[in-house]
Formats: C-alpha cells, sequence, structure tokens
C-alpha cells in the first residue's frame, strides 16, 4: 500500500493518490506518510479531505505533527483543532516543543484553552491525565426518544456514545444507561427509570493503571472519571485503557531489564538518548558487583589451595542468578495484574520454599553425577558444589519472591527487583555459602 | 464488601445477602463467591437471579465452575448453559475434566454441540478460539428502522451489538455499519447505501496475538473474522483482544525469565507444576553455564599467577550480563509490540553498537578511576579490566541486539534470548576476552 503511494505520488499522480487514499483507514494513512519524505508531507496531507485529515493527524507520531504545524498556515491550523477531541490536543500540546505550543493555543478558542489547561494540570500518572471530556450526558426525567435526541445532536466519538451518563444540575453523577438499554426499551420511557444508579467511577487523582485494571476487569467500554465533588468531568475509554495497560507491561519489562523507561519506540530514541536510560543502572550495578569481588579476594588463599573451586563460580552465580528472577519477575508480573497482594508475602515464602527445595535437589543431583561421572571431579569437591547449590537456589527464590513485596511496601516500583538486582544480590549470597561450605569440607590452608 | 458477605452468611441472614448480591457487577458477585467455603458455593450461589446467576458463573475461576457443575441438578445445569455466550460455555469445556465435559455436552441442544464442536477444532492459538459468535447480522437492502428491528430482536450481549455486520444470502461479509452511524442516519436509508464497504477482516486461522494487535491498531470494538470461502463465522471482541495482549505480555516476561508460561495466577499454581515450569531452564542453563567454567579451568594457571584477577570476574560476567539483557529486551519487546520489524536488524546493529561503545567507555573511565584511586590495583591490571569491560560491553549489546531477531527468523519465540541465555553466552565470550586482554598485557606465567 505504501509502495503504490510512493509510487503514485513520485509520478506526481495526485489525483489517483487522493482518490486511493481517502479509502483507507486513517490509521493506515499516517503509516503511509510516515514512510513519505518530509517535504512531501504538507503536499500530500493537502490531498486529504478536511474531516479525514485531522483524524489521520491524531494518529500521526510528533515528529511528523511538529513538522505539519510548522507547515501550516493558520487557517489550517485551526481547521485541524476543531476537528480534534481535546484529549487529542492536550496529547500533542505535551510533547510539542514551546513556540508550537504557543501557535496552537493561539489558534485555540479561549474557553478551550481554558478546558486544555485544566486537564494538563492533573497529575501525570492520574485518569484526568487519560481522560475524555467528550461525552454524552443525559438528565433523569428526559424519555427515551429525547436521548436519541440529545446523542444525535451531540454526535460525538463513536466510542464515547455507548454509554451514556445521568446527571443532576450541579452536573454530579446519578447513573448510567447504555445505548443498548435504550434501543432495547420503549421510547416513552423515563431514563430515571432505566439507567443503572450502581455505577463504578474514578477520580481525576485514581492512578491511571488501576483505573485502566479496572475497565478491563469489568469489560466496561468506558469509565466515568468524577472530581472530588463527585461531579462527573470526563470517561475514560477503552481504547486509552488499551494503550496503559500496554505501555505499563513495556516499561515493567524495560524496568526489569535495568532500564529507565523511555516511553518512546526504540528505533526512533537516539543514541545518547537510549544510552542515558541505561548507563546509570549498569555502573550502579557494576559497583554493587565489586562487593562480590571483594568476597573472593577475601578467600583468595583458599582458592589459591583448591584452584579448581574457581571452575564452579560462574556456574553457581548464574543458576542462583536463574532462580531468583524467575521467582521475582513472576511475583513483579502478578503485582502488577493484581493477582498478588502485599499480604500474600507467607504465601510466597512458603510457595518459594518448597519450589526451591524441588529445583534445589533436582540441580544438585544433577551435577553431582556430571561431576562424578563425567568431568571425575573428587567426592568432596562434587559434594561442596551440590550442597552450594541447595542452599543458593533456596536463598535466590525466597529472596526473589519477597523483595519485589519489600519493595512494594517501601514505595519503590517493584519491577526494580528484577534479575539486574536480585542477580548481584544472589551472586555474593552464593559465594559466601560456597566458601562458607568449602571451608567445612575440604582441606583449604 | 466480601467480609460484609461472610458475616451475613455466617448469621444465616440470607435474604440481606440475596439483596446485596443482586446490587452488585457480576465480577464483584464471582470475587466475593471466590472467598465463600466450597461447601457454601451453591447455596449463596442460588441466591442468585437465574440471568445474574448465569453471568456471575461466567465470571468465576474453573475450580469453582467444576465444584458448582458437579453439585448442579440437571435443570440448573441446563438453565446456565442456556444463559451462557457460546464462546464462554467452549473456554469452560477446555478446562473441564472430561466427566465433566461429557454432562455438559449431554445438556446442551444437538445444533449447539456442533457449532461447540466446530469452535474447538479451531487452532488453539487463531482467531477462532478467541471469538464470539453471536453478533448482529444485516442485510444490504434493509432500512435503519429494520435494521434496528433486528437489533432488539437479536439483543445480544452489550459488547457485541454497536458494529454491525452486512451479509449476502451465502454468508459472505459485505459491510458494516455502527450503531452510531445508523443513529445518524435518516430512518428510511438503506444499509447498503451507508454501510462501510472497505471492511477489516480476520481469518480463523490467523494468530491471534496479530488479531488482537490489528484491533488495537485501529481502536475497533470488535474485528469480524471470515472463514477462507470470506463468509463471517463470528467476532473479536476488544475485551477478549485485551486479555490476549495481557497474556501476551505475560507470556513474554515469564519466558524473559527462563520460566515455560504456566497461564495460570501464581498463587493457583501447584508447587509441583511450577517446579515442571522453572526447572528445565534452570538445568539447561546450569549446564551451559558449566562451559564457562570450563574456560576458566583453561586458564587455570594464569589465573594462579595473577591470583588479583578472579576479583573481576563476577563484575565483569554481571555487567555483560546486564549489558546484554538491556539490548536483548529492548528488541524483544519491539518485536511484540510491531516497532520492530526483522528488516531493522542493521539499523539495531547500528545502533546498539554505538551505545555500546558510549556505555563501555562510561564504564571502564568509572572502573578505571576507582581501581587506580580507591583499591588501589596495578595501572597494568586495571587497563586490562577496564579494556574488557569496553569489548565485553560491545559484544553483549551487539549479541542482545540481534538474537532475538535471528531466534524470530528460524521460528522460535524471541523472548527466549532474554536475561538468562544472553547472560551464558555473554558470560563466556567475556571470560575469554578477559583472559585474552590480560594474556598480552600481563605477565601470566
Amino acid at each position: 500500500m505504501t509502495e503504490k503511494a510512493l509510487a503514485l505520488l513520485k509520478e506526481k499522480k495526485y489525483l489517483q493518490l487522493k482518490q486511493m487514499l481517502k479509502e483507507e483507514n486513517p490509521v493506515d494513512i499516517a503509516g503511509i506518510l510516515e514512510e513519505m519524505p518530509a517535504e512531501m508531507l504538507l503536499l500530500v496531507y493537502r490531498l486529504l479531505p478536511k474531516e479525514l485529515a485531522a483524524e489521520v493527524f491524531a494518529e500521526m507520531d510528533n515528529d511528523q505533527q511538529e513538522i505539519l504545524i510548522q507547515a501550516f498556515s493558520d487557517q489550517e491550523l485551526q481547521d485541524v483543532l476543531d476537528e480534534l477531541y481535546l484529549d487529542d490536543t492536550v496529547d500533542i500540546i505535551e510533547e510539542m516543543p514551546a513556540n508550537v505550543v504557543k501557535r496552537i493555543l493561539r489558534q485555540t478558542k479561549p474557553e478551550v484553552r481554558k478546558k486544555i489547561n485544566e486537564i494538563l494540570h492533573y497529575p501525570e500518572d492520574g485518569a484526568g491525565s487519560i481522560m475524555t471530556i467528550e461525552y454524552v450526558d443525559l438528565k433523569k426525567n428526559m424519555t427515551v426518544d429525547e436521548a436519541f435526541s440529545r446523542i444525535r445532536a451531540t454526535g460525538v466519538d463513536k466510542e464515547t456514545i455507548y454509554t451514556c451518563y445521568v446527571t443532576n444540575a450541579d452536573r454530579k453523577l446519578e447513573g448510567l444507561v447504555t445505548v443498548r438499554e435504550l434501543l432495547l426499551s420503549p421510547k416513552s420511557a423515563i431514563i430515571g427509570d432505566i439507567m443503572e444508579t450502581h455505577v463504578i467511577a474514578a477520580s481525576t487523582l485514581d492512578d491511571k493503571e488501576q483505573v485502566a485494571n479496572q475497565l478491563k476487569k469489568y469489560d466496561f467500554l468506558a469509565l466515568p472519571v468524577v472530581d472530588q465533588e463527585n461531579r462527573l468531568v470526563g470517561i475514560v475509554t477503552f481504547d486509552d485503557a488499551m494503550d496503559v495497560l500496554q505501555d505499563e507491561s513495556t516499561e515493567d519489562i524495560e524496568m526489569m531489564a535495568a532500564i529507565t523507561p523511555t516511553g518512546k519506540p526504540y528505533l526512533k530514541t537516539s543514541t545518547l538518548d537510549i544510552w542515558k536510560k541505561r548507563v546509570p543502572w549498569l555502573l550502579l550495578l557494576m559497583v554493587s558487583a565489586t562487593f562480590t569481588g571483594k568476597i573472593i579476594q577475601v578467600y583468595e588463599d583458599a582458592l589459591a589451595a583448591q584452584v579448581v573451586l574457581t571452575a564452579f563460580i560462574p556456574m553457581l552465580m548464574d543458576t542462583g542468578g536463574n532462580a531468583g528472577s524467575q521467582s521475582s519477575v513472576t511475583v513483579i508480573r502478578g503485582l502488577s495484574l493484581g493477582e498478588i497482594r502485599m499480604t500474600d508475602i507467607f504465601k510466597i515464602i512458603w510457595k518459594e520454599t518448597r519450589v526451591a527445595l524441588l529445583c534445589g535437589l533436582t540441580l544438585a543431583i544433577a551435577n553431582f553425577a556430571k561431576m562424578m561421572l563425567l568431568d571425575r571431579i573428587s567426592f568432596s569437591v562434587s559434594l561442596v558444589v551440590g550442597l552450594t547449590l541447595v542452599v543458593t537456589v533456596a536463598i535466590a527464590k525466597i529472596t526473589g519472591g519477597t523483595l519485589p513485596i519489600l519493595a512494594k511496601r517501601v514505595g519503590v516500583d517493584p519491577a526494580v527487583m528484577a534479575s539486574p538486582f536480585i542477580t548481584t544480590v544472589v551472586d555474593a549470597l552464593s559465594l559466601i555459602v560456597y566458601f562458607q561450605i568449602a571451608s567445612a569440607l575440604l582441606p583449604l590452608s
């Protein structure tokens, strides 16, 4: 599709290109525009009908939006802003440099500018920051027929009309009614009689991830957002909730791999930015890992006496790290999905202890057999390594299972307690265990 | 809420309990039932009105569904099955033991049984396995008014009526129309004139994750599913797509931590099952890590001559592992989200090389300064460790960035190429680099 568009552009067959684009979904058109050379962008964009153009604009990435805004006439900018939903406008404003923001604000009407400012002031991680302020509000004393007229008159975006909210004169939320219920009710029925009054709502200050999880839990199309006085101020729709959940998973995954989340696709992040998000963690973990080195230095004499012990250090460290990260990652994900609560800590310790013993014994037996039969290592060294495996796996799994919960309890993101951190902690512990067991069972002086 | 319900149950205030439950959302009632003792389950369940009971049943977890089905009379089972959507029935059948499945099938009508069998035969990872077969189908020659009558008559689940599909006499998909468009059109308008004919559809055999990603990309409420002959067979709704995406992230995260995905919440998985999902990876990685040990054995004499080198092995291994997993996890997630394609491999290598040099130099300089100034290690050893850091980070990041793509190319899940695997590979490589640089710069004999 993109190839065809580029070919038409090259041959200057603009009419055909226009016909072709008109039939596509805005998301796909934005995808095609992304592949266009920057100097062609405005030309192709101007081929689109006005309403479609604004929909496409909302789907484009920020770099291209910026190019377009810089190139737009004042009239074009105003046309786009008139068609955009306010939450999309706010999203764009948040990503643009100051001079572009000024231009945008100059082209918006004073009352819209006031609303934009309101939304910009909600906490960044709160429900207020992801809500849509376009929704259908009804009154209790309307009939079903009047409700349909109101929906037609409001005519807002598809995802926002199917659940309508009933508010009183003070804008306080009194109930909700779905278009399905309206369709199944007689036209003369009174909204107040058919509305659902047991409304599950979020507050503007609620954490956006919590709100998205709630929306997912109940399979709602939208969740109303109310302020401190229970006044309806907006709704969070399922598509924004899906984005939040997806972004949340990505952030968790990045944190687990010791990366500060960038919030941008990899290929669109500059080398310097990637470096900035990665190197502080590498430095921190490098410094922590030197403590592990110190432990080896303490036992340097013992190692010199039994150099064979050195060969098993990497295996013990890796196994401990792997066993620990299995547990920590399981618990971190469980916390994110709401499947594990902080009060489950004792259940986790009990479960991890049993799993650790099973895993540790399996590994120790396999390793013992291999060392004795294949590598022809002495019985006592094989025993030391085997015992260390059991103890290390136990320590790793219990540490891995509990640290994320303890982190959450003190207000740290549990995802920090994943593989890299656990590995560093477990490395040190496993070496101490190793040398202690070795000192007890082997002649080391 | 749960506490209140349990208290009412204990005091045998069934009428009050019934009143209370009736007001709640089915998802919340299922949550309350989950906390009830098994022997009370049927009693409380029987307090629910029939239609609500079926909705609650669909939200319960499989263990509890099984308990209830075993306790149901034939009539009760039939009542539930009549109310359930077919895709929910199929989900339940897939999780139940054989004797329960037989009981369920005995209570379903022959034509329903036929449909269940059809759905059960779609590939497990395909769109067919997550689709809903209840949807509203319209004909081209209907008027808007007739369409509304049809919607009212079908009256299916809320999430499935807002997009209606237009099919011809052979059930082939011809277009779609949303309830919003119906509401905004005159009652006498003909569906064929207002329907959208550029329909984005999935095939029953399409991968379900791909379908879910598509639904998310376009912010659709539902995506139609067609068979090989373009006949409409069902729809995938946004809530099921959200579940698929969430499960996909969980699976990726588990694979990245060297765990075979369980598909079950941690606290509901038995110790033995957890052991089975974790221990094969630990064994495999343990065996791989012994190769790292072999490398140390090869250089045993060198190490005996310069025991100080041993102290930096853990730090070098950990740093290499961390640097590599940062890159691999970034690329794995990018592949899952569709932000990175397999053809981007050279872009990735180029970007990772630059990031690696920046990171490696930062770490080497910091470490060199620390070793010289704080630890008072000799210049030549500090230099060896610093150079090793630069080379190790470069190898780690390039390996980490490319292995997931190569894995995908040969049909292996890229998530396997995350931290544990990369760590094992990079450990061995970093030790070889370390000892080679040391041999060149230090007197080791």
